[in-house]
């Protein structure tokens, strides 16, 4: 069997929330001016009820709605996939699957944060979001998802992916969302970081800032995150939760977990519902991979940091490089930022998760390995959890062993950065050790 | 349920070839210069026995060999969807089912004869294939199959593609493939072209020249079409037979059966394998649409003609604008083709499929509106099979009845489309009715 697909009838009803079962526990979100745990209310402003109870919920499964399940079954159940071609080209006597979370109709895993999103903040009667992306994939899938729901969607997108990624702009447009280069003249943060530089790039810190205040400044507006958030990585648990059920039907369980982490979500979003069997006392190795040039989880610091430069978010406790460490522009935007989720980083702390970095060039290698092997072009971001898988195969490749990876989305809509790779124009970075220095110095104080 | 999906082991095992059950037969093609019936030698300097056996086949069915049920099962079976929000915003009776083609690895259609096509070359010896593109999706595809067999690829890509989608030329350099932007120096055609007019936009007749002339000039090189051919939509008919089987599982039954039609493979594809039962008296209604501005199945003649500028293939019996018609610059390059395929010119001959034309802007107001309930961004050429579900949806919207078209292609690798349609810088064209007299005037004599 090449792939084992489930049918509608054998998708999980319900998401696993990996919070409760971190053995020491997650710190709560700090308020930026108070320093002192965030008061709900105050989050409510920007955020649903809905997933305002999922973020600190001790609950470790909850119901999926049935609103959410119809729009998850326009491409779930995803396919786990097993990479004979890849093996064979490897050489290696481990079995690699991957979940291919590509298939959604935005090429990744991000509708499945983007859908119930939409949906707790309809049914409570918000008829707009505004959001931020880096890359495109999030404002992709959260224009998808706010136009099944009829809401309306502002995404800030940053300015240098809204020069190079006109593609990705088309997309959220034929969603039907309102676009704007951030920084913009939209908000006061905009106009500010314009004002000193009209040529800025942007970055996804600004860009963050600006659609908090737009979301603030609205009474029909909330805010929507596509990462980092316990939320979200409850809502992406529903890639471990099928992968489980699908190893099962293969006969097989993963000795590795492999996942590429920016913000932390999918990789969280695959290995979490495979926790509770560790915890257990079953063998897995989790190890998240991550670029060498933003490495939050294995050059960060474990702190109460601010998720954006305006430091308008809460403050979360996570792995963090400073809220105004300014990434490499590697080709793997979705990769580029400075923090890494309250989740994934409290598992490094208990030593579940294994933090891993790899290089850019190393990684498309892979990519380009992966595509001439498997039939499927990668996403820059994937092509990191498709090094990590090599690089777990190929420790000793006589050795038995089971790797899954997450497959986080194809690279169909992000084909320049593969040209680049070919034009010889890409090249590694060293590990930024000054640029992360200089900007861990400036973290929030916290007793 | 909103979608159906077959397992691996429930793939249908064999293509449906539908020639045999032409009531009417079809022509054999033949040769240019003697106008007499092709000899197999002839067609054997550029294809394979393999493919040529399938192309003068008179079995029903053909068993598809392992190793491409192997590299289909990368994506198949694909899904079959009911787009119950796009029903529900027409306010039809209709049930509207789709099948998802858009989840192959290159986004459409064009791998189902693809991955064969390079197979049958492989175990016959050859090392190379050459051919053409227009829209750049065939492309793609033979790209992606003859990386998966370990050929060389030689792409002649129409000049204006190679200049407007840089995407897609990285797609099928990342799969490995040699491409050029045609006319080009690397053939006598197109240096005879170029000398010319140095700024040609190119055409697919003439890149099938210079494909041809690169395949019948090298030892180790064949030919590959990517439609029209009997074997290509042999190839595509495992749409139908898996939609077929998915339909029973829902069970329904389809009374009307969709398609957009350039060379015609893709809905001979999905309709092929309902033929039979039609010939039994059940009553389906098979509906092709095809672009008003290249109107080959609703203003071309039923005729002898060749399939490329330069005359250098077999001579087709088949609906044809004529081999040197220009169809003007509609973003659905994949329906921009002088001809349609002799298997469905026969069977609208025959008066088993009905042909129709629709207008580019009404194509993309469909288009739009099927990302906007259903969620999945159409390339342009399948948004002339949603406009033609839509036209027999509510021709009596109160009327139940249930209609399947084929979903060929997502759209996210062609968003400079829909800009163009949202910029408002498409417009509709007229039938194109003196140019087609003109050029059905030079169409060969034949006896």
């Amino acid at each position: 069997m090449k792939k084992i697909v489930l049918r509608e009838d054998q998708m999980p009803t319900s998401w696993y929330n990996v919070g409760p079962d971190i053995p020491g526990g997650l710190h709560p979100p700090l308020d930026p001016e108070t320093k002192e745990p965030m008061a709900p209310e105050k989050l409510a402003q920007v955020f649903p009820m809905g997933l305002l109870e999922q973020e600190m919920s001790p609950e470790r499964f909850i119901k999926i709605p049935d609103e959410v399940m119809e729009v998850y079954k326009i491409w779930r159940p995803s396919p786990l996939v097993r990479a004979y071609k890849l093996e064979q080209a490897l050489g290696t006597k481990a079995k690699i699957f991957f979940k291919n979370e590509g298939v959604s109709p935005v090429g990744s895993h991000k509708p499945n944060s983007a859908v119930p999103q939409a949906y707790y903040n309809k049914i409570e009667g918000v008829k707009r979001l505004a959001t931020e992306t880096g890359a495109g994939q999030w404002g992709s899938a959260l224009s998808m998802a706010t136009s099944k729901f009829g809401l309306e969607c502002k995404v800030f997108m940053v300015r240098c992916s809204y020069d190079q990624k006109p593609y990705r702009k088309s997309i959220m447009h034929t969603f039907g969302a309102d676009i704007v280069a951030s920084p913009s003249n939209d908000t006061e943060t905009g106009r500010a970081v314009l004002a000193k530089d009209p040529n800025t790039p942007g970055s996804l810190g600004i860009a963050i800032s600006e659609a908090l205040e737009d979301a603030a400044s609205r009474e029909d507006t909330n805010y929507a995150l596509g990462s980092v958030l316990n939320h979200v990585i409850l809502h992406q648990s529903i890639i471990g939760l099928e992968a489980k059920k699908q190893m099962e039907i293969a006969g097989e369980y993963p000795d590795v977990v492999v996942g590429c982490c920016g913000g932390g979500s999918n990789f969280a979003g695959l290995m979490g519902p495979f926790v509770p069997d560790y915890l257990d006392g079953k063998k897995i190795k989790f190890v998240g991979y991550e670029p060498a040039s933003c490495p939050s989880m294995t050059a960060g610091k474990l702190a109460y940091d601010a998720g954006d430069v305006a430091m308008r978010t809460p403050l979360l406790y996570m792995h963090t490089l400073g809220h105004d460490f300014m990434p490499p522009g590697i080709h793997a935007g979705g990769l580029r930022y400075h923090g890494m989720a309250p989740i994934v980083s409290a598992l490094i702390r208990d030593d579940i998760i294994e933090p891993k970095s790899v290089h850019q060039l190393e990684c498309f290698e892979a990519g380009v390995l992966f595509a001439r092997t498997e039939g499927i072009i990668p996403a820059p971001e994937t092509t990191h959890a498709i090094r990590g898988a090599i690089i777990e195969a190929m420790k000793d490749p006589d050795e038995p062993k089971t790797i899954l990876f997450n497959f986080s989305g194809h690279g169909l809509i992000d084909m320049a950065a593969y040209d680049a790779y070919f034009n010889g124009e890409l090249h590694d970075y060293a590990y930024p050790t000054e640029a992360i220095a200089e900007s861990l110095a400036k973290l929030p104080e916290i007793d």
